[in-house]
């Protein structure tokens, strides 16, 4: 018998991206806490380990392009710590997705930077999963990173 | 036998209020999503569909007053929402609501723009269920609103 | 029989804390709200009652250490509202802490500023229990304190 279903390890498999490792935390608090059925990660940034893969703010140095590759590549911390903590992706799926862009005053185009990250989770995650969203542009991000995400999962039992 | 218990949806034709429609997403997310008996809705801006109604910042070129008008207008966009999605404000109640305000760096009353969001809740919800809250002044919301609202509600079954 | 289990209760009285009166609301909403197992407290400042102890941008007038020290502070008020809430320390545990700092522009050292908080969390409840953590920059917390914390915790039944 076979099975058509499509996993989020299917689809993670299909769009050919390589997780890079879970980054370390960068003090006293532990990666991710699950309570009930919720999986409250603590937040992304764009880093590989503990230094800054891009550092600027959106609208000054960095333009709408280079935040969505900031926002890609948190997001892909988002998936690696997720994998590192449940093992796979096939039990859970996304709540929030909150996407924190360091912001020029004048910047109106935050719905553009976030939708990088917002992508990525749904080519993993599927269409039926989409998370909700909250966007804003912050002063600062840790490390000069130009996007800060804050995820909820729904983890099933 | 009559009842006495006076719902939300009593009280919302009390204080008189025509519900704009439902804002649609502006990117890759969905409006809400439910996780068991939590529902968090995507942020809400001071926004007529996809229009922002009011640009600016509270403290430069948007006193208090304007911050008001603007944080009760994404409030009524939270009551449209939650409204389409649940079909009736009566098994919900507000858990926690994120005033998020593009404030001027020396504004300090950032709760009275707060609570414009806060009363339009009690108002409809009622003084038995207010939420918590978390407010702070932000670089920029997206498109210029000068508040984004952030609500998770309780879904009663 | 002895019991050798170290309570929140007991690590408090250790570290030798003496709680503040835990802060009332500054507008129209309720300082914590819980919902199934989680408790979503309100947004706890570096404040005395309604007065914030200290005011400025870390980066700016204050240093990470006054930072600290603010940070310590609304950890404070998130023990002494916790206490206040629940009468004790001992079925609950935090799941979310938010730190958002008023950050001048060019501040990376967020994670030094947010440990003052967290440190004080896992002084009360234990390295079993250390929470999943959220830091930015904000333009402005409400009354100018530089802190602003968020916290949801996990309340055993």
């Amino acid at each position: 018998m076979t099975t058509t279903t499509t996993t989020a390890e299917d689809r993670l498999a299909k769009v050919g991206i390589h997780l890079p490792d879970a980054p370390p935390p960068f003090g006293a608090y532990v990666p991710a806490v699950q309570t009930g059925n919720l999986l409250f990660l603590s937040r992304m940034l764009a880093t590989s380990g503990h230094t800054a893969t891009v550092v600027g703010i959106v609208g000054k140095a960095l333009d709408v392009k280079a935040g969505r590759e900031a926002a890609h590549t948190a997001a892909l911390n988002v998936l690696a710590l997720t994998k590192k903590q449940l093992g796979s992706f096939n039990r859970v799926s996304p709540v929030r997705l909150g996407v924190y862009v360091a912001a020029a005053a004048g910047l109106t185009e935050h719905p553009k930077v976030a939708d990088a990250a917002s992508e990525l989770l749904r080519d993993v995650f599927g269409d039926q999963t989409v998370s909700s969203r909250l966007v804003f542009g912050v002063a600062s991000p840790p490390l000069g990173s130009p996007v800060d995400l804050e995820v909820i999962f729904e983890v099933k039992p």
